[in-house]
């Protein structure tokens, strides 16, 4: 694990919800720095996304204050009340505008978010903040996953070495009543506001915006991308050579936490590797990705191993794609040649396809022979612990 | 159960996959009765959906050929073959062109279909017609459901009654290999083939067209609505009052193999209504109602009767409405309101919520405020069933 200067961090048991465990994380950018962001698409976002988007539009962002357990979500007017306090108080503690700090949340949604942990853990949050924390810090932001997500990696720049160390946690909406994929990435080098923005956007769309668990978009999705400056090596544009191995780093450390997010989503067995290629746009790659991704059938086949192409086939097939000819189309299972000229494949044989599925890592390849458009989504099955996880939180 | 003069059916065990049970249906159509259908969207659609759409166009149907253990769907060109192989046996044997019939499948996705079944249980199919055999036909189109489906209704028109009567197999793609939803309607009533296309389009759209079970279309979905003509009541016009009340009548008997086919769906212990209300138009609204109806979190909460409210405020949000205002929105359990102003609504109780969930059939009303479109779909929940029917199927 690589610490990223400019950045210190701090975990402590707020007592938000859980007892015994870490709760609430702060993390501190050093003067100077810059932050990047992006968050959920939910029409129905939580207060802490609005209140940090308003924040973040507002001017120089030096805290990040993440509890867990509680999402603030579905809470109304009270809820963006309860958001702006925590920010209030720890910008009293710290010294700073409380639009300095953006605030984050993730857990149960619906339940007002209480202050008085906030306040009480203030004090030992920022005694406590320390370069080497992460791992802390990626323990702090668990709900119900069950392993902490921590990628640390060095980028060597043309005045020197950078780090690019991030955490998240969530899968989909990895939680009954709690709903957050979270993700805070990190690194030391010194990069505009505007460019880091755009190297956060081109990172997210092939990682974190390319899997699903169940397809829930939760109501409090965030990313966020630190640049500290500290190193002192700068990075001016996305053009330039140190411009495109820093994001090439950024993408690295998105695209593992993405996966690591997927191999723990809930009740999961498989990771599935789902490729779309030769489309003829983006959309429409993404759209039938995405339709197999979802598809029920699909997910308990595979669950099953169970090599049952026809279901993949009906997915394509109703993914509402216009014009698609069908006997152009063709389907592989890992290197094995499943669907063609309409049908299966002449050369295909059950044995064959058992293999694949037998793994616990599948590529599902789909050719539609429109384009140039190509696209790759990772999915999971679908489990009876998935139903077992979700029938009975709260009973 | 009501005949439908001018309607005459045969069920048969001609062994195609299942053992000491019907799997094989001829329906005879009087000549001069007129025929509509309508097909799935699936771009991979079954060999005999091509067929079976093809020669609706050339003419007179006279025979619906149904066969059940076999969907004959990704079958390439020998598929095409079999499906018009059958045709021409059953056109042979009856004295009619081959195009006079319209072939049917459901069963496994993939498999060919073998044609020797057909040749020898033409002759029992041809002599066993007869008008009450309603009940056969419903049991022998039957794959993994478990309840035959069949409605029947009278509708008085003016010059005298004539009835309305359907079966129907399926629910979603009920099936792990096999993919089907069909239904058939009859009526003895006179109508002309153009205003009975326009009455089965009229009729599917808030039935069939409105349920899911797992959100997977099949591959030969299929809708026929047969009228002989033979009652010798004519219905000339939709604007007519005759022409209502048989519209009236065909909806009705729609609606209600639909909701048989939801009650039956794969795993399914609870039937849900899905009521979007108020939205901008009617494609909004399907697209809200849709949303909930395929969230595995909605679904799971469903199967556990947990009044999980924030995971349907996610799903509203996530639908992809622009510019929704969720202030503006309200949700409703039958009778409780549990979202208003953002959040949960301040008269709601987890005990009033809890009530509702307990029953077996629960329904979920949101307000959009933002128009006048408004649209119901028919759902069922997610239980540890559905995976074990799916994942254990083949093994």
């Amino acid at each position: 694990m690589y610490g990223v200067k400019g950045i210190r961090l701090a975990a402590t048991a707020a007592g938000i919800r859980y007892q015994g465990r870490d709760d609430l994380l702060l993390i501190e950018l050093a003067e100077g720095g810059n932050c990047a962001a992006v968050f959920t698409r939910n029409a129905f976002c939580a207060a802490p996304v609005t209140v940090a988007r308003e924040h973040l539009s507002k001017g120089k962002v030096r805290y990040l204050l993440i509890n867990s357990g509680n999402a603030n979500a579905g809470t109304g007017a009270l809820g963006l009340q309860a958001a702006v306090a925590t920010c209030r108080v720890l910008a009293d503690a710290a010294g700073c505008a409380s639009s300095q700090v953006l605030p984050f949340s993730t857990g149960v949604i619906g339940e007002d978010l209480p202050l008085d942990p906030f306040v009480r853990a203030m004090p030992a949050l920022l005694q406590g903040l320390a370069a080497d924390n992460w791992p802390a810090a990626a323990a702090a932001i668990m709900t119900t996953d069950t392993v902490p997500k921590l990628v640390s990696r060095t980028v060597e720049l043309s005045q020197g070495r950078v780090a690019v160390t991030g955490i998240a946690k969530g899968a989909g909406m990895i939680c009954p009543d709690m709903a957050t994929m979270l993700a805070y990435i990190a690194t030391d080098a010194a990069v505009p506001q505007s460019v880091l923005q755009q190297m956060l956007g081109d990172a997210v769309e092939p990682s974190f915006n390319a899997i699903t668990v169940d397809g829930d978009t939760s109501t409090n999705d965030a990313c966020v991308l630190l640049a500290s400056g500290v190193s002192g090596h700068p990075v001016e544009s996305l053009d330039s050579q140190d411009g495109r191995r820093l994001a090439q780093g950024v993408r690295a450390v998105c695209a593992e936490l993405a996966e690591m997010i997927v191999r723990d989503g809930e009740g999961a067995t498989k990771l599935v590797r789902i490729r779309v290629e030769s489309a003829a746009d983006r959309e429409e790659a993404r759209r039938v990705a995405y339709t197999v991704a979802h598809s029920p059938l699909v997910k308990t086949a595979l669950f099953a191993s169970d090599p049952n192409w026809g279901r993949i086939l009906a997915a394509v097939g109703r993914a509402g794609v216009s014009g698609l000819a069908i006997e152009r189309v063709r389907i592989w299972l890992g290197e094995v040649c499943i669907v063609s000229g309409g049908g299966r494949d002449p050369g295909y044989t059950e044995q064959a396809g058992q293999a694949v599925m037998a793994a616990d890592e599948i590529e599902i390849r789909i050719d539609l022979d429109r384009g140039r458009s190509s696209v790759q989504v990772l999915s999971c099955d679908l489990s009876f612990d998935y139903v077992k996880i979700n029938a009975e939180y709260r009973t």
